[in-house]
Protein backbone atom coordinates (compact mmCIF):
# COMPACT_ATOMS: atom_id res chain seq x y z
CA UNK A 1 0.00 0.00 0.00
CA UNK A 2 2.80 2.65 0.78
CA UNK A 3 5.76 2.82 -1.72
CA UNK A 4 9.37 4.95 -1.19
CA UNK A 5 10.10 6.36 2.29
CA UNK A 6 6.81 5.33 3.81
CA UNK A 7 7.25 1.97 2.65
CA UNK A 8 10.53 1.70 4.03
CA UNK A 9 9.47 3.56 7.36
CA UNK A 10 6.30 0.82 7.92
CA UNK A 11 8.97 -2.12 7.17
CA UNK A 12 11.34 -0.99 9.96
CA UNK A 13 8.34 -0.41 12.36
CA UNK A 14 7.22 -3.69 12.24
CA UNK A 15 10.67 -4.93 13.65
CA UNK A 16 9.19 -3.11 16.90
CA UNK A 17 7.32 -5.39 19.56
CA UNK A 18 3.84 -6.07 19.03
CA UNK A 19 4.02 -4.18 15.88
CA UNK A 20 2.15 -5.77 12.87
CA UNK A 21 1.57 -3.96 9.61
CA UNK A 22 -1.52 -2.70 10.25
CA UNK A 23 -0.10 -0.54 13.37
CA UNK A 24 2.86 0.03 11.30
CA UNK A 25 0.73 1.51 8.64
CA UNK A 26 -1.05 3.44 11.56
CA UNK A 27 2.06 4.57 13.25
CA UNK A 28 3.83 5.68 10.21
CA UNK A 29 0.82 8.27 8.40
CA UNK A 30 0.61 9.55 12.59
CA UNK A 31 5.04 10.04 12.14
CA UNK A 32 3.95 12.10 8.69
CA UNK A 33 0.89 13.70 9.63
CA UNK A 34 1.70 14.92 13.13
CA UNK A 35 4.07 17.82 13.81
CA UNK A 36 7.20 17.29 12.29
CA UNK A 37 9.48 18.48 15.14
CA UNK A 38 8.04 15.45 17.37
CA UNK A 39 8.71 12.66 14.59
CA UNK A 40 12.16 14.36 13.92
CA UNK A 41 12.81 14.61 18.23
CA UNK A 42 11.56 10.95 18.19
CA UNK A 43 14.16 9.89 15.90
CA UNK A 44 17.08 11.70 17.51
CA UNK A 45 16.21 10.61 20.77
CA UNK A 46 16.62 7.18 19.28
CA UNK A 47 19.60 7.18 17.82
CA UNK A 48 20.93 9.47 20.83
CA UNK A 49 19.69 6.60 23.05
CA UNK A 50 21.28 3.82 21.16
CA UNK A 51 24.63 5.79 20.67
CA UNK A 52 24.79 6.64 24.60
CA UNK A 53 24.18 3.10 26.22
CA UNK A 54 26.96 1.10 26.91
CA UNK A 55 27.58 -1.94 29.21
CA UNK A 56 28.14 -1.22 32.63
CA UNK A 57 31.96 -2.41 33.37
CA UNK A 58 30.97 -3.64 36.46
CA UNK A 59 27.45 -5.35 36.10
CA UNK A 60 26.83 -5.59 32.68
CA UNK A 61 23.64 -3.39 32.81
CA UNK A 62 22.88 -1.06 29.93
CA UNK A 63 23.84 2.53 30.72
CA UNK A 64 24.55 5.95 30.03
CA UNK A 65 27.17 5.76 32.83
CA UNK A 66 29.79 3.84 33.64
CA UNK A 67 29.81 2.58 35.97
CA UNK A 68 25.96 2.57 36.29
CA UNK A 69 23.81 3.73 38.86
CA UNK A 70 23.67 0.73 41.07
CA UNK A 71 27.16 0.04 41.09
CA UNK A 72 28.42 3.47 42.02
CA UNK A 73 25.79 3.81 44.44
CA UNK A 74 27.68 2.45 47.81
CA UNK A 75 24.58 2.90 50.07
CA UNK A 76 23.34 -0.40 48.37
CA UNK A 77 23.80 -3.51 50.50
CA UNK A 78 27.39 -4.20 48.91
CA UNK A 79 26.69 -8.10 50.81
CA UNK A 80 24.18 -9.02 48.15
CA UNK A 81 24.10 -9.79 44.57
CA UNK A 82 21.19 -10.12 42.19
CA UNK A 83 21.81 -12.01 39.13
CA UNK A 84 19.51 -11.50 36.13
CA UNK A 85 19.54 -12.33 32.13
CA UNK A 86 18.82 -8.81 30.88
CA UNK A 87 18.81 -5.13 31.84
CA UNK A 88 15.50 -4.63 31.35
CA UNK A 89 14.70 -7.03 34.78
CA UNK A 90 17.11 -4.73 37.21
CA UNK A 91 14.99 -2.11 35.93
CA UNK A 92 11.72 -4.41 36.87
CA UNK A 93 13.38 -5.94 39.74
CA UNK A 94 14.30 -2.54 41.44
CA UNK A 95 10.77 -1.03 40.48
CA UNK A 96 9.42 -2.97 43.43
CA UNK A 97 11.78 -1.92 45.79
CA UNK A 98 11.52 -5.13 47.55
CA UNK A 99 15.82 -5.50 47.14
CA UNK A 100 18.64 -2.95 47.58
CA UNK A 101 21.90 -4.61 47.00
CA UNK A 102 24.19 -4.98 43.53
CA UNK A 103 22.81 -6.42 40.56
CA UNK A 104 24.83 -8.62 37.94
CA UNK A 105 23.37 -8.87 34.29
CA UNK A 106 24.58 -12.14 32.30
CA UNK A 107 23.47 -11.33 28.91
CA UNK A 108 21.88 -14.40 28.53
CA UNK A 109 20.94 -17.97 29.78
CA UNK A 110 22.63 -21.29 29.19
CA UNK A 111 20.78 -23.40 26.37
CA UNK A 112 22.86 -25.95 24.50
CA UNK A 113 20.01 -25.63 21.86
CA UNK A 114 20.68 -22.17 21.11
CA UNK A 115 24.70 -22.55 21.10
CA UNK A 116 25.00 -20.60 24.07
CA UNK A 117 27.82 -22.54 26.23
CA UNK A 118 28.47 -20.66 30.00
CA UNK A 119 31.33 -19.31 28.10
CA UNK A 120 29.21 -17.07 26.24
CA UNK A 121 27.41 -15.19 28.74
CA UNK A 122 29.51 -13.08 31.72
CA UNK A 123 29.79 -16.17 34.43
CA UNK A 124 33.50 -16.30 34.63
CA UNK A 125 32.88 -12.41 35.27
CA UNK A 126 30.44 -13.01 37.62
CA UNK A 127 32.22 -15.35 39.65
CA UNK A 128 35.35 -13.01 39.66
CA UNK A 129 33.20 -10.22 41.15
CA UNK A 130 31.94 -12.61 43.69
CA UNK A 131 35.46 -13.98 44.69
CA UNK A 132 36.75 -10.19 45.04
CA UNK A 133 34.06 -8.70 46.40
CA UNK A 134 32.10 -9.00 50.26
CA UNK A 135 29.64 -10.70 48.50
CA UNK A 136 26.90 -13.14 51.27
CA UNK A 137 24.38 -13.78 49.20
CA UNK A 138 23.50 -14.28 45.70
CA UNK A 139 19.61 -14.42 44.43
CA UNK A 140 19.45 -16.18 41.10
CA UNK A 141 16.98 -14.31 39.35
CA UNK A 142 16.64 -15.93 36.57
CA UNK A 143 12.92 -17.27 34.71
CA UNK A 144 12.10 -20.76 35.34
CA UNK A 145 12.44 -22.17 32.10
CA UNK A 146 14.55 -24.95 30.84
CA UNK A 147 17.57 -22.21 30.27
CA UNK A 148 16.21 -20.55 33.38
CA UNK A 149 16.81 -23.56 35.32
CA UNK A 150 19.96 -24.86 33.67
CA UNK A 151 21.81 -21.95 34.37
CA UNK A 152 20.50 -22.18 38.14
CA UNK A 153 21.79 -25.46 38.23
CA UNK A 154 24.86 -24.13 36.74
CA UNK A 155 25.70 -21.21 38.80
CA UNK A 156 24.53 -23.32 41.94
CA UNK A 157 27.50 -25.85 41.19
CA UNK A 158 29.96 -23.17 40.10
CA UNK A 159 29.26 -20.98 43.45
CA UNK A 160 29.69 -24.56 45.81
CA UNK A 161 33.19 -23.47 46.50
CA UNK A 162 32.47 -19.99 47.41
CA UNK A 163 31.19 -19.14 51.27
CA UNK A 164 28.04 -17.45 49.81
CA UNK A 165 24.50 -18.58 50.14
CA UNK A 166 22.92 -19.13 46.86
CA UNK A 167 18.99 -18.50 46.64
CA UNK A 168 16.30 -18.02 43.66
CA UNK A 169 13.26 -16.25 43.15
CA UNK A 170 10.23 -18.45 44.56
CA UNK A 171 8.10 -19.92 41.77
CA UNK A 172 4.29 -20.16 42.23
CA UNK A 173 0.85 -19.04 41.39
CA UNK A 174 1.13 -15.25 40.09
CA UNK A 175 -0.54 -12.74 42.12
CA UNK A 176 -4.38 -12.61 40.58
CA UNK A 177 -3.46 -15.83 38.99
CA UNK A 178 -6.40 -18.78 38.95
CA UNK A 179 -5.30 -22.56 39.40
CA UNK A 180 -7.81 -23.92 37.27
CA UNK A 181 -5.49 -22.33 34.58
CA UNK A 182 -2.09 -22.55 35.77
CA UNK A 183 0.30 -25.34 34.09
CA UNK A 184 0.82 -28.51 36.34
CA UNK A 185 4.40 -27.13 36.57
CA UNK A 186 3.17 -24.25 38.52
CA UNK A 187 0.82 -25.95 40.58
CA UNK A 188 3.21 -28.79 41.29
CA UNK A 189 5.52 -25.98 42.45
CA UNK A 190 3.30 -24.00 44.13
CA UNK A 191 2.18 -27.05 46.14
CA UNK A 192 5.81 -27.41 47.49
CA UNK A 193 6.56 -25.00 48.09
CA UNK A 194 3.52 -24.20 50.35
CA UNK A 195 4.11 -22.21 53.26
CA UNK A 196 2.34 -21.54 56.86
CA UNK A 197 -0.42 -18.85 57.04
CA UNK B 1 12.10 4.61 36.52
CA UNK B 2 14.16 5.51 33.06
CA UNK B 3 16.67 8.48 33.52
CA UNK B 4 18.33 10.32 30.91
CA UNK B 5 18.40 9.78 27.42
CA UNK B 6 16.38 6.18 27.92
CA UNK B 7 13.71 8.68 29.95
CA UNK B 8 13.79 11.12 27.12
CA UNK B 9 12.96 7.77 24.22
CA UNK B 10 9.94 6.82 26.46
CA UNK B 11 8.50 10.48 26.85
CA UNK B 12 9.13 10.75 22.61
CA UNK B 13 7.72 7.00 22.22
CA UNK B 14 4.41 7.90 24.27
CA UNK B 15 3.25 10.91 21.88
CA UNK B 16 2.16 7.56 19.21
CA UNK B 17 -0.91 6.40 19.14
CA UNK B 18 -1.82 3.76 21.32
CA UNK B 19 1.37 3.65 22.84
CA UNK B 20 1.19 4.40 27.32
CA UNK B 21 3.87 4.13 30.07
CA UNK B 22 4.23 0.56 30.02
CA UNK B 23 4.42 0.14 25.76
CA UNK B 24 6.86 3.35 25.53
CA UNK B 25 8.87 1.39 28.34
CA UNK B 26 9.10 -2.13 26.25
CA UNK B 27 9.62 -0.01 23.18
CA UNK B 28 12.55 1.72 24.70
CA UNK B 29 14.19 -0.95 25.92
CA UNK B 30 13.51 -3.27 22.81
CA UNK B 31 15.60 -0.46 21.00
CA UNK B 32 18.45 0.04 23.12
CA UNK B 33 18.64 -4.25 22.88
CA UNK B 34 17.89 -5.27 19.60
CA UNK B 35 20.97 -4.84 17.28
CA UNK B 36 22.17 -1.33 17.14
CA UNK B 37 22.00 -1.27 13.23
CA UNK B 38 18.40 -1.97 13.27
CA UNK B 39 17.17 1.04 15.68
CA UNK B 40 19.47 3.60 13.93
CA UNK B 41 17.84 2.46 10.68
CA UNK B 42 14.52 3.02 11.97
CA UNK B 43 15.31 6.55 13.28
CA UNK B 44 17.17 7.53 10.01
CA UNK B 45 13.89 6.19 8.15
CA UNK B 46 11.60 8.37 10.30
CA UNK B 47 13.77 11.49 9.76
CA UNK B 48 13.72 10.85 5.72
CA UNK B 49 9.93 10.16 5.15
CA UNK B 50 9.40 13.37 7.74
CA UNK B 51 11.14 15.14 5.70
CA UNK B 52 10.71 13.34 2.03
CA UNK B 53 7.05 13.71 2.20
CA UNK B 54 5.45 16.89 0.68
CA UNK B 55 1.87 18.41 -0.13
CA UNK B 56 0.92 17.41 -3.80
CA UNK B 57 0.35 20.49 -5.61
CA UNK B 58 -2.56 19.09 -7.00
CA UNK B 59 -4.84 17.35 -4.27
CA UNK B 60 -2.39 18.01 -1.45
CA UNK B 61 -2.39 14.50 -0.37
CA UNK B 62 1.18 13.46 1.73
CA UNK B 63 3.34 12.45 -1.02
CA UNK B 64 7.05 11.89 -2.23
CA UNK B 65 6.89 13.04 -5.97
CA UNK B 66 4.67 15.73 -7.06
CA UNK B 67 2.23 15.48 -8.62
CA UNK B 68 1.34 12.38 -6.64
CA UNK B 69 0.93 9.04 -7.98
CA UNK B 70 -3.06 9.80 -7.95
CA UNK B 71 -2.58 13.21 -9.80
CA UNK B 72 -0.10 11.89 -11.96
CA UNK B 73 -1.74 8.64 -13.47
CA UNK B 74 -4.20 9.74 -16.58
CA UNK B 75 -5.49 6.27 -16.29
CA UNK B 76 -7.54 6.97 -13.82
CA UNK B 77 -11.16 7.99 -14.31
CA UNK B 78 -10.89 12.17 -14.83
CA UNK B 79 -14.31 12.64 -14.06
CA UNK B 80 -14.69 11.59 -10.50
CA UNK B 81 -12.94 13.52 -7.94
CA UNK B 82 -13.47 12.18 -4.16
CA UNK B 83 -13.23 14.10 -1.49
CA UNK B 84 -11.28 13.42 2.15
CA UNK B 85 -10.44 14.58 5.40
CA UNK B 86 -6.64 13.72 5.44
CA UNK B 87 -4.17 11.54 3.89
CA UNK B 88 -4.81 8.25 5.34
CA UNK B 89 -8.24 8.41 4.08
CA UNK B 90 -6.66 8.36 0.70
CA UNK B 91 -4.62 5.51 1.41
CA UNK B 92 -7.45 3.72 3.09
CA UNK B 93 -10.05 3.95 -0.05
CA UNK B 94 -7.45 3.53 -2.24
CA UNK B 95 -7.08 -0.14 -0.68
CA UNK B 96 -10.41 -0.92 -1.30
CA UNK B 97 -10.25 -0.96 -4.89
CA UNK B 98 -13.54 0.49 -4.62
CA UNK B 99 -13.08 3.61 -7.22
CA UNK B 100 -10.58 4.80 -9.36
CA UNK B 101 -11.19 8.44 -9.71
CA UNK B 102 -9.30 11.53 -8.44
CA UNK B 103 -8.73 12.65 -5.20
CA UNK B 104 -8.44 15.59 -3.51
CA UNK B 105 -7.88 16.39 0.26
CA UNK B 106 -9.20 18.97 1.72
CA UNK B 107 -6.47 18.96 5.06
CA UNK B 108 -9.32 19.33 7.69
CA UNK B 109 -13.33 19.17 8.47
CA UNK B 110 -15.25 22.92 8.95
CA UNK B 111 -14.99 23.05 13.27
CA UNK B 112 -16.82 26.13 14.50
CA UNK B 113 -15.87 24.76 18.02
CA UNK B 114 -12.23 24.27 17.29
CA UNK B 115 -12.24 27.72 15.34
CA UNK B 116 -11.58 26.14 11.58
CA UNK B 117 -13.76 27.94 8.97
CA UNK B 118 -13.92 27.07 5.44
CA UNK B 119 -11.00 29.44 4.55
CA UNK B 120 -9.04 27.14 6.81
CA UNK B 121 -9.09 24.06 4.39
CA UNK B 122 -8.44 23.95 0.92
CA UNK B 123 -12.10 24.21 -0.13
CA UNK B 124 -11.28 27.20 -2.33
CA UNK B 125 -9.07 24.92 -4.24
CA UNK B 126 -11.12 22.20 -4.60
CA UNK B 127 -13.85 24.72 -5.85
CA UNK B 128 -11.12 25.62 -8.40
CA UNK B 129 -10.24 22.29 -9.43
CA UNK B 130 -14.01 21.59 -9.63
CA UNK B 131 -14.27 24.33 -12.16
CA UNK B 132 -11.16 23.61 -14.29
CA UNK B 133 -11.07 20.24 -14.68
CA UNK B 134 -13.79 17.64 -16.78
CA UNK B 135 -15.59 16.87 -13.33
CA UNK B 136 -19.12 15.19 -13.16
CA UNK B 137 -19.48 13.41 -9.52
CA UNK B 138 -17.95 14.64 -6.61
CA UNK B 139 -18.12 11.90 -3.96
CA UNK B 140 -17.57 13.45 -0.41
CA UNK B 141 -15.77 11.33 1.68
CA UNK B 142 -16.02 12.59 4.90
CA UNK B 143 -16.76 11.00 8.39
CA UNK B 144 -20.72 10.89 9.37
CA UNK B 145 -20.16 13.39 12.35
CA UNK B 146 -20.83 16.97 13.62
CA UNK B 147 -17.82 18.03 11.66
CA UNK B 148 -18.28 16.10 8.69
CA UNK B 149 -21.76 16.87 8.15
CA UNK B 150 -20.91 20.45 8.46
CA UNK B 151 -18.45 20.11 5.96
CA UNK B 152 -20.82 17.96 3.52
CA UNK B 153 -23.66 20.41 4.10
CA UNK B 154 -21.11 23.62 3.18
CA UNK B 155 -19.42 21.74 0.24
CA UNK B 156 -23.00 20.52 -1.20
CA UNK B 157 -24.06 24.50 -1.13
CA UNK B 158 -21.16 25.43 -2.21
CA UNK B 159 -21.18 23.02 -5.34
CA UNK B 160 -24.79 23.91 -6.34
CA UNK B 161 -23.58 26.40 -9.03
CA UNK B 162 -21.79 23.54 -10.98
CA UNK B 163 -22.86 20.87 -13.10
CA UNK B 164 -22.01 18.29 -10.76
CA UNK B 165 -23.18 15.30 -9.21
CA UNK B 166 -22.26 15.64 -5.88
CA UNK B 167 -22.62 12.06 -3.77
CA UNK B 168 -21.72 10.88 0.05
CA UNK B 169 -21.05 7.64 1.46
CA UNK B 170 -23.56 5.58 2.91
CA UNK B 171 -24.36 5.62 6.62
CA UNK B 172 -25.17 2.56 8.08
CA UNK B 173 -24.13 -0.47 10.13
CA UNK B 174 -20.96 -1.40 9.71
CA UNK B 175 -20.11 -5.11 8.36
CA UNK B 176 -19.78 -7.35 11.17
CA UNK B 177 -21.48 -4.97 13.55
CA UNK B 178 -24.14 -5.56 16.32
CA UNK B 179 -27.35 -4.28 16.13
CA UNK B 180 -27.75 -4.19 19.59
CA UNK B 181 -24.62 -1.86 19.83
CA UNK B 182 -25.26 0.58 17.35
CA UNK B 183 -26.00 3.73 18.19
CA UNK B 184 -29.86 5.38 18.05
CA UNK B 185 -28.13 7.31 15.14
CA UNK B 186 -26.87 4.92 13.35
CA UNK B 187 -29.39 2.55 13.59
CA UNK B 188 -32.01 5.10 12.33
CA UNK B 189 -29.51 6.23 9.29
CA UNK B 190 -29.51 2.12 8.07
CA UNK B 191 -33.01 2.43 8.44
CA UNK B 192 -33.56 5.40 6.93
CA UNK B 193 -31.14 4.04 4.14
CA UNK B 194 -32.62 0.73 3.93
CA UNK B 195 -32.25 -1.27 0.44
CA UNK B 196 -34.16 -4.03 -1.64
CA UNK B 197 -32.75 -7.34 -1.73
Amino acid sequence: MFKGVLAELQKNLRLLPGVGEKTAQRLAMHLITQEKELSLRLAESISAAVNAMKKCSVCHILTEVDPCIYCSDYKRDQTKICVVENSQDVYLIDNTHEYNGRYFVLGGLISPLDGISPKDIFIHELLETINSGEIEEVILALNPSAEGESTINYLAAALKKYMVKVTRLSTGIPFGGDIGYSSPVTLSNAFKRRFSV
